[in-house]
């Protein structure tokens, strides 16, 4: 589904320096935010539905949209995570990488 | 923990008129908007996170805590809606609240 | 999809004696056990692909199965119960039905 | 928690061979295997309840419980499989193991 990028902006791990970064490519940066620019519309809208007293089974149907659109953001940074911080770490014997890793899929999985 | 409201706003259903209604308090109603907004407000910071290249754990810690204020207000809706409409229809003898109420939460039960 | 049972065998809610009961038809209730004899014998078959030293991936997908197997037997659960107990009470004027419910919801919503 | 093993019942993926497993230590084994039947005990119990007509409520706590304690046996899986086999295979520059470990998590996280 990605292509290789020809202008370098490749996706990464950057580890030096004072904090720890993870670096998207264009595309999966401008995807990323469009999908949280909808989902920001999404909220907006369920404020108004609140407004405008709309029937509560709807507004709930709504909410489980925006669940769901919310989960695919995470299912790709998540992706997009193991493909580059944690497969970078592992190779250079920082295991400590999936320890958090572990961690944050403890919040994820409910 | 929700107190009796003297002027008499209180939470209903509407079912006259063109389309079904689920009227909240005042207070429940500024409740629901003051945590949609604060949830708006987190999907603004995914977005700086994102742009500021954010070590994904992070971000997806982030996007775990936004899951869950989101369930809140599932679940406050749910508790209105279920205080007042599937109650009021019930009384009046339309069992059909439950058959919607039975798709809503096969949405929400995953 | 469940037809009307000629016998008399209803789905009920039982208030009257010690206890409270949900009576379900014997057709509910052969459809709710054998949904369980399944996940009984997948619970088995995880535990010889543990003593197997099955490929984690494997096992993992075993699970999500599980949960999903599970996950239907609870909505078949809920609703029964919406369509017996808190039809039933509510009708009685019991609204104490709706706080119970709510608190399930709160464990099954996640 | 877990303690090295003197014996060497290390923890590990084997790839050699017709298909891949994952070996797990004999404690990592008797603590899923014990999980397991407190969860196969828990399907039998909600069996019974069925049998007994119990309150629907009661009987939907129970399976968010097992829904909870299946959960907890997915994430030691988890855990098992990034310390051996994912670590091992990434090390071994075979990155298929991330690909199968995403669409996994894709089915557990929902």
């Amino acid at each position: 589904m990605e292509q290789s990028d020809p202008i370098g902006h490749e996706e990464h791990c950057h580890t030096g320096g004072a904090e720890r970064k993870s670096h998207h490519s264009d595309k999966a940066k401008s995807n990323l935010t469009s999908r949280l620019n909808r989902i920001e519309g999404q909220i907006r809208g369920l404020k108004g539905m609140i407004e405008r007293d709309t029937y509560c089974d709807d507004v709930l149907n709504q909410i489980a949209a925006v669940q769901s659109a919310l989960n695919s953001v995470g299912k790709l940074l998540l992706e997009h995570h193991l493909n580059s911080c944690v497969i970078e770490r592992i190779q250079e014997g920082d295991h400590d990488v999936v320890k958090e890793l572990m961690s944050t899929m403890n919040k994820l999985i409910k």
